[in-house]
């Protein structure tokens, strides 16, 4: 019996929290080995230092791949990716692993992608098949068309693979390894720490003992770069208007970031509202205690549509980052509107209806896809099916 | 009115015998305007200085991309890719299209696709939809997925582009630019120059005016990378054995270049054959004329599968690089094995069978794809149809 | 007569202040022609868009390269330079300068001397001959031996660009154009506008215009990266307990960057200190003001070796980044000591003997800069003289 | 006692014997570790795979790094340089080495400078300040004002480095250890192979067993990179006017290689000289025994200069390229001029007084620099000497 050599490349935050528990059941097979880099976004202090949580978790780092372009433009991002493909090209090159994995949709995942299969290293997407907009969804569906093996995590997304043209031995729904943490985390919904107390921040020491409280995750949409800062305050106000205590989280990288970013950071300078706290990062697990136990989700994180529905976490939904995806009844969609903004926040809020849902897995993806890794024969030979 | 600047991208010499009548077409239309940009290896000697065919048909240059990485694995063409992104990330944010084209499904076409999608410009796809397998199936099918138009070569590919999600709205069977050169030669095929005279090269002074002539033109087939010279041997020794006076061409670059140009080299400077002489590049349009005036093309060329179809010429296609195209009734296949090759080109030259096929295009190509330009307009925003 | 294209790169805020009046006699001179490139960190809005300032000014900019990339440590800085010459070498591949200029010693300079004299474009230093130590020591005097034309700021760096081998006719002692700059402020040195109403910033609102001022400026010190922030608590507890109205400017980009921003960032959200506020830039000319009106400059800017030297500013200068740079009577040197500091301030403070120094300059080095370029023969040619 | 780990980078053929034993030496010292990073050119078949002697001389490679831009111009230098300073950024990062080594002056060396020096990592220069102009002379003294300590191969070297400036505590006259395997192939002086046997290469038979033969390696200078061809052609014509049986060697990489590779193959093809045979390459020690059973060594390569002069070989110095460096009575200069080269090669066969010299070297480097390196404390601060 061989050992498949399993490459995985985390290049961001939110990344880590969809392929960790494939990680370890990956590390922990018998039948694989796993190599860990990690690039981009998830090196960097400003990102919340995935790193460190990486290494926190026990997780060995093979390789460390500095990549990211400082800058205000698309053009960045778009040279970030560039870098990104000949760095781990190198990578690659360096550990001779038997499949790569690449992980979603973020702009930066088709360096790994290609560096994988011009390598003619079999490519693992994870997470394809999903649909949004925007240049994610350009990204995804480059990212199957050049992978070999297909692991999507909803039924729905499935569908959408074979129809592209993939072959049905390749394609497998494995749920999504984010809901494995989420039900972990539902088995023992305490909040069993002082959020503020333990992760510091930022802002206004809210009262969200008492009178509970709501979370906000906003990330820009890329092609809409130059309206991020506008956006970001539409939602900053409808927040602060309704005066409920408020854990806030910085995005994310993206060319729009400093839009964003720069819009929070001047409405903090001169509002200084008092009802909001502002957070860099939080550990997975301790993210999903805080979602279980508020009133409410507010932004446009996929968190909201994955995590939440399975939690039965009430969702505002902002704008059209996560577009067409599939959801559960806990999502209420709104536009970049202060006013609807507000209303959705309380329709959600005095919601009886919501109920949890596993449209997007069950609690056991990691193994299921560690399992699916071991017995599948890898290639990197494909044709379309029609 | 206002003029569409429409920025396309050369990357190797067979591509721009793809596209030429349509550089000439958008050049002539009174709503476009042409930014040339010429990458890769178009710029190199080693490969043809494709760019000096470019200037001296009269085309202005806006931009050289020098990008190619020396190598002799498939790691040089990965980072070749990735330095490529980045060089034209650069270059588009400088020329601020209205639109960019890329053309097919060599590995570094992606480059183009990656750096202008990331920066919100829209991605015209040139003929996309065909199948071949191996490395160029998943560049072109991923270019399709970054792309917003797609101008395909023929019916079928048309329908293939669609059933993977794409907008009807933003694809049209354009037929292929190379057809509308073919179309021209075909009406004086005469072969007016002496290719030996006019060209130099290497090897024996053929006795092509009497006996008349083959052609051959093999290139690496990238996944297969080790195998590279030994299958070139396969066809050098049919060839050979055979005796008939034979032009044969230099392989292009890729990743299997040195393992197929050394395997040329050797057996030239071993079997010194008396019936083959050898050329490194020759104009377009005295590459189909030879191709008319010939008994019969061997190869993986895609000239075999398109401008040989429109021209009724014979073709003995070997091996897995034209894979699942399309193909007129002019073509054998054959694998790399000599007897086989000797057979199949025996077969193709006392065929009496042989007919024209305008499956590929009609001869009006460039036009057609300059109007659609000009009508349609662009987008950089989509989402899957299902 | 035929004009000379000079090609200047600025790569950061503080190196546009050292050659802006160069650049405006550049402009202005009838055989030369300016070609300006802005790159690196002057792009960028963290680092305070000096390009907004250049355009402001009337600058046209021929060419703007994004090469900074994200990191906390000194690889960022390696692979930013490495960038730096790929992106560069296009700029003067396509710009077809007759010479280049890079300005004095900042890790990225070196991209550019490689990028021009590898392109056998004549190079031209400016401000080379001086002494620090760290890495700025070894770029400066690389980029000596890169440089063809050397255009110092002071006799003593003319003296010791000789001393290393250059040939004296091509050594000439300009004096810097920042001087020119202060020369003009000194002409007429009222603080003609409110610093915190014309620049924002944050922190304390403080009583400056009855109490007086200071100004600190403190850049990390980059081979010293890990006790940035160590260094940093010390001026900032020093002026703290000062409690003197304080005017703060962010530092530079380096790769100790966020090691000192850190340490300024969270020093201010625990101690709120009402004495001091915070700035991320200010136009070079009222940056000058402020200076001349201040009751002392603290930290390590250069601005307190040459600026305040002419201007007969007090200055301490803390640490090892200006080190043997020849400087006025108005500097006072101090270690990373709380208390050392607040001594030093102390006595700058009420000294009497301060005077002007005109080491480095005159206020006429811009309109020399550019008749030395018009006048002098340019080479690409070298050799060592001994 | 702790081991310090040295990094030694290769980038080309010639570099290789330059440090052949220094390398040994290195790696049988008891307190250092050899970390081997080989690079651009040495890894490329076109260039003579120096990767694969180094491979049968027994050495472990730690890393391999392509880094070489395919091009007919400078502008491909320009851009290897700053893709190596990139690529070996992530390499030193990995490695983690007390100390890296560069040697001499070809133009991507100072890839590994900067890569080093930027990442405080102590760099050492080997084979520093000689003169010879060109490119490689601003390359070598910015290597110089780059490194840490420097172990040159003369005593006139050593002056020269300390001259610029250096620290004599660094800097050390350690010889050439090419001379080390000159001297043992001077104790055991055979011709004990049939080079064209052993070797292959192309061209004629030549009658070199009973008519002797002279050897030419000609390498295009990189500042007159228009006429390497036309250079070339000179030596060409000279030697084949001559008649006497030659070996003459490809040159290696470099912006002119394909005027100086082009200009061989067009002579060859049109001229087919009777008395030419070529090589792509020879490993060292054969090499050595061929050039000392030669007649003359013909061209501008740095052997001439070296090992020929300890080894008593007459020599002929085509063009500027070894410019001023030191040199034994062996060598004769010539420019590029038919005539004074058929006269030069003339009067070096038939000199009587020709005599072996040390000035590179006793036989003893490779030792004597892993002495050093694991004796002298290694820094990576320094400051200007005066």
């Amino acid at each position: 019996m061989s050992i498949k050599k399993i490459c995985v490349v985390v290049t961001a935050r939110p990344s880590y929290s969809r392929i960790k528990t494939a990680l370890t059941a990956i590390k922990n097979h018998p039948e694989l080995e796993l190599q860990l880099v990690i690039a981009g976004s998830a090196l960097l202090g400003r990102y919340g230092n995935a790193v460190d949580f990486i290494e926190n978790d026990g997780f060995k780092i093979d390789e460390k791949v500095f990549m990211v372009l400082e800058g205000e433009n698309p053009t960045s991002m778009a040279k970030t990716t560039g870098l990104g493909v000949m760095e781990l090209a190198n990578v690659f090159y360096r550990l001779q692993p038997d499949a790569v994995v690449t992980i979603a949709d973020r702009f930066e995942t088709i360096a790994t992608s290609i560096a994988a299969s011009y390598q003619n290293i079999p490519l693992i997407h994870i997470q394809g098949g999903e649909v949004t907009g925007n240049i994610d969804e350009k990204v995804r569906h480059a990212n199957t068309k050049l992978a070999d093996l297909h692991l999507v995590a909803s039924q729905d997304a499935k569908e959408r693979v074979l129809k592209m043209g993939e072959n049905p031995a390749t394609v497998f729904n494995t749920g999504c390894p984010s809901i494995d943490l989420a039900s972990e985390i539902k088995q023992n919904p305490n909040l069993d720490f002082d959020p503020i107390e333990k992760y510091g921040g930022v802002g206004a020491d809210v009262n969200w003992k008492e009178e509970g409280y709501i979370v906000v995750m906003q990330h820009p949409v890329t092609t809409e770069y130059a309206s991020a800062r506008k956006d970001v305050e539409q939602t900053l106000q409808a927040v602060h208007e309704l005066g409920i205590p408020t854990f806030w989280f910085w995005p994310n990288v993206d060319a729009g970031s400093d839009g964003t970013s720069n819009g929070i950071r001047t409405f903090r300078e001169i509002k200084k509202p008092e009802n909001i706290h502002f957070f860099k990062n939080m550990e997975p697990k301790d993210f999903l205690k805080l979602l279980i136990n508020s009133k409410c989700l507010i932004g446009n994180s996929s968190a909201g549509i994955r995590e939440c529905s399975y939690l039965g976490v009430p969702v505002v939904n902002i704008g059209s980052r996560q577009n067409r995806r599939q959801r559960g009844n806990n999502v209420l969609n709104s536009s970049y509107d202060k006013n609807e903004i507000i209303k959705a926040i309380e329709n959600r809020i005095s919601s009886k209806n919501i109920t949890s849902s596993t449209i997007y897995g069950d609690g056991k993806s990691g193994d299921r896809i560690a399992d699916i890794l071991a017995k599948t024969p890898l290639s990197f030979h494909k044709t379309i099916t029609y």
